[in-house]
């Protein structure tokens, strides 16, 4: 993973120059003052941690696993939201973990967490390091370890009968997609940031998939779960459900660590799909297409994929930025363009079907009729296999982004869908209103990629200049979006997350009552309050 | 609601002579020493609360509302288990509430519980009052008040946008399936106790109806809930599904009235059906015909009801009891019976499909080729009939069993489908050792009534002779029971719930830690603990 980026830096690619120029007469994105700071340029302030301390956690997972130099700590700062990454491409280290430690087992993680409750060293658990939110950068802390899971990456179990298998958490999803493929399964969860997480990521923050349609999402798949406190273990899930009290299971999925640390993931598998179709659709305006969507999940046949882009993100066809600015090409309609050779009109909708060829074809040509009905026009497989094949690179789309000076950043909320398109508004509104007048008109764009049948997510990107400040300016935007989703009835976050970016308009969205029940929890499981400090839990009044 | 037993009791049925000289032979059913006590002689202890504390509930809720007269106080007296049944018939009041009071929103019942707060008056929640694991008997307090919900019955609103619906608890289900259906939507929740149940009950036991592999449990249909406790409200459910932490919705469905009174439910609602249709289907052995639900649960076509009866319930068949002991007709196989006349070997599935005509002919197609390859007899549409036209009957049954002298009780319990196998023999073995080491040797049957695609629930029926002292024979086989269930890995209940029943199993099914996390949240927003004690929540160790 890059350090100051996303993922394989062989993967990277500039932006072509009709794009920057684009950008340039648009949006007045001019080049960034200063490239980043070289990774062995950065400085890092010296370990809080005592020899002791240090001695303590080798005791445990071993001479080797227990790491303080710089670039341990810097590959485990923070996040990859876009604050993190202009955080740490300035040189500003100042969230770096004092020792990153790797556990190998349950028992070491439960070790771990009581020597640093003992001691009050705050633990933040690291999976992909793919957090969005500010879920790694712990709030009113001394000393904390970046407590890493990779050396956890094991697929267990594979229960054939009852399809599901036990995982457990530092596995990353492609290695345990690979896994689970050699004994002819598929868990079917593909986050956009699907290369680098983990699977106790996913259990941790409620991650939602690009194929939710059809597999839902991560908290939906997860049957069974171990957790490890500094007041003990948890072990959830006897049975797919249960009328046994509360589902304790939902109470750590979305717990973001601040729980506990999960040890093992137990997950409803599915036998790989002999057949994976993808194809477009063009609708006429968002409205139409969300209603579209809205009869598909309601009605079925529900694709396993199923989002729609509004018409600025069809515009600019975000999937494949090669094409970005050559009307005709990329994801885009290429009919229905208007009479004087600008873009096209309207919304491509992408939807992708899986399982036998004839479930397919029969899933196809329902879907077909209802979208028809719903004033749907077929774009045939073009648009959906460009999807398919571009559907990771987005994050790298916005590291050539950065690199040219502009700004780029992603927010996501869901409402039922009744409200979806005032909190559409909303939520554009605010964000246009914020950005203009900071001096940075921004492009705001949204899909729908996550359905249900009584609601939608709603997915919006925006680009800008970065202007004087990009953190200031950024920040004074995403409060005003974030007023807004709270304000039209939408939930702060549908898969990112809370972390501690999203944390005072969570206790504003779950209440008083809500905010205290957690801290109720989190006080039992964690008295010394070590896990993730002020991450998720919203702060007591007056706190 | 019949104070002693079930139902309109213009619907009791007493049992064929020939049914009770089979239950004379097999089980050595001897007819009761006592008929029940009439109502009108039943004796209740004198109300344990004050004027002053009576006239303050009727300043909340008004005069007329707060109910101490004896049958009030006996209607209320606890649920609706064999035990509950045979104290009350006896004429063993212990449990009645020293008062009935009945809410009319929201904010009377936050009042009423801030009040009860404030002078350590118990408060249990009551809906339909059918409870069946001592979920209405509060355990180790002086007063108490039955809260019951019935005033708080409307249907608030429906949005059809989102197909979702605000209802009141104390709806009860049928009054909320003819409000939707003049909306053209159904819930499609059809537990056994659907008559008489309450939407509030279905949402604090974690309800699961008979068309749960169609429409979900009730806690998959809830999508919003309002909750009063003493320590203020709760208002949840923004979204289908968020990111935005902890399901909270998830903690509440499921607390039993111990973290407080549901005073709203958003539910997700269906169009009601054009068309639903019944069929039954042979299978040689229980092991047999559980493969074949798996095959559909996990592959599908998964119709809306699909269930199957193991070789004793389906010998006996229990949905027609005045077919028991002919063979050839009620709800069994008609084909396939012992060359000596005797009953037709095998199990016997009901699968129920509802959708458009077009949609149910295709999911039968595709049933109907599994299941032929999974080594399944189609037996037509009258064993699906059957059932259907009976669905609702069992706990009329239990009625004339008492009657006559039978002992009569079930329990249920749900597994992965690995342990599945397992858990049905140890459940059996356990239930007949304990009763036939009792001197009273049980006929014990099974059903599978719910599937998941990694699991599925297994519901036992128990008759016997009722012997000696039958609470303590009850008491002695059920704990067996619940031992074994725990020890072979099921969830100590799938449907019915905790209670005060299941509450010794639950604290080890969650293990010392999850108890210690409800003790944590009970006690943020309970802190005087009135609400239910004694159900649902494990005590502290020592206490």
């Amino acid at each position: 993973m890059l350090w100051s980026g996303w993922g394989d830096p062989a993967r990277a690619a500039p932006l072509p120059e009709p794009v920057v120029g684009l950008l340039r007469d648009m949006l007045g994105v001019r080049p960034a003052a200063a490239p980043p700071v070289a990774l062995a340029r950065l400085k890092v302030a010296a370990p809080r941690l005592a020899g002791a301390d240090l001695a303590g956690l080798a005791g445990i997972v071993g001479e080797g696993n227990v790491r303080s130099d710089a670039e341990s700590r810097v590959r485990h700062t923070r996040g990859k939201s876009t604050p993190d990454l202009l955080r740490i491409r300035a040189g500003e280290t100042s969230d770096a973990p004092d020792a990153v430690v790797l556990p190998g087992s349950h028992d070491e993680v439960l070790a771990v967490l009581r020597l640093c409750a003992g001691k009050r060293i705050a633990v933040v658990p690291f999976g992909g390091g793919t957090s969005v939110v500010g879920g790694l950068a712990p709030q009113g802390v001394d000393a904390f370890i970046a407590l890493d899971l990779r050396r956890m990456d094991r697929l267990v179990s594979v229960d054939e009968v009852s399809r599901t298998a036990v995982l457990e958490p530092g596995l990353r999803a492609p290695a345990a997609e690979a896994l689970l493929a050699e004994r002819g399964f598929t868990l079917g969860h593909f986050p956009q940031s699907f290369e680098w997480a983990s699977i106790g990521g996913f259990a941790a923050a409620r991650s939602s998939g690009q194929a939710s349609a059809g597999y839902g999402r991560f908290d939906d798949m997860v049957v069974g779960l171990t957790v490890a406190t500094p007041e003990g273990s948890l072990d959830l899930g006897r049975a797919p459900k249960s009328a046994a009290g509360p589902d304790l299971r939902q109470l750590v999925l979305g717990s973001e660590g601040a729980f506990g640390v999960i040890t093992s993931v137990t997950v409803r598998i599915r036998p790989v799909p002999e057949a994976r179709e993808y194809e477009g659709w063009r609708f006429a305006s968002f409205d139409r297409g969300a209603a579209a969507l809205r009869r598909l999940a309601q009605d079925g046949p529900r694709p396993a994929v199923l989002r729609l882009s509004d018409e600025a993100e069809t515009m600019v066809g975000l999937a494949d930025p090669s094409a970005i600015g050559r009307p005709g090409e990329s994801g885009r309609p290429d009919s229905g363009g208007s009479a004087d050779g600008g873009p096209p009109a309207g919304c491509l909708a992408v939807l992708g079907f899986e399982g036998t060829p004839e479930s397919v074809a029969a899933q196809r040509a329902g879907a077909a009729d209802a979208l028809r009905a719903a004033g749907g026009e077929p774009l045939g497989a073009g648009p959906g296999e460009k999807w398919e094949h571009g559907r990771f690179n987005a994050p790298y789309l916005r590291d050539s982004l950065l690199d040219v000076g502009a700004f780029a950043e992603t927010l996501e909320t869901a409402a039922f869908w009744s409200d979806v398109p005032k909190l559409y508004e909303a939520v554009r509104c605010a964000l246009i209103a914020a950005l203009a007048g900071a001096g940075t008109p921004p492009l705001i764009m949204c899909h729908i990629s996550h359905v249900y049948p009584s609601g939608a997510s709603l997915y919006f990107t925006v680009v800008s200049a970065q202007g004087e400040d990009p953190l200031e300016h950024w920040d004074r935007a995403k409060r005003a979006a974030n007023d807004a989703i709270v304000e039209a009835g939408g939930t702060i976050t549908h898969h990112h997350g809370v972390g501690t970016d999203h944390r005072d308009w969570y206790a504003r969205e779950i209440g008083p009552l809500g905010a205290a029940v957690l801290r109720a929890v989190k006080d039992r499981v964690d008295p010394a309050g070590i896990l993730n400090p002020g991450v998720l839990v919203p702060p007591a009044p007056g706190e």
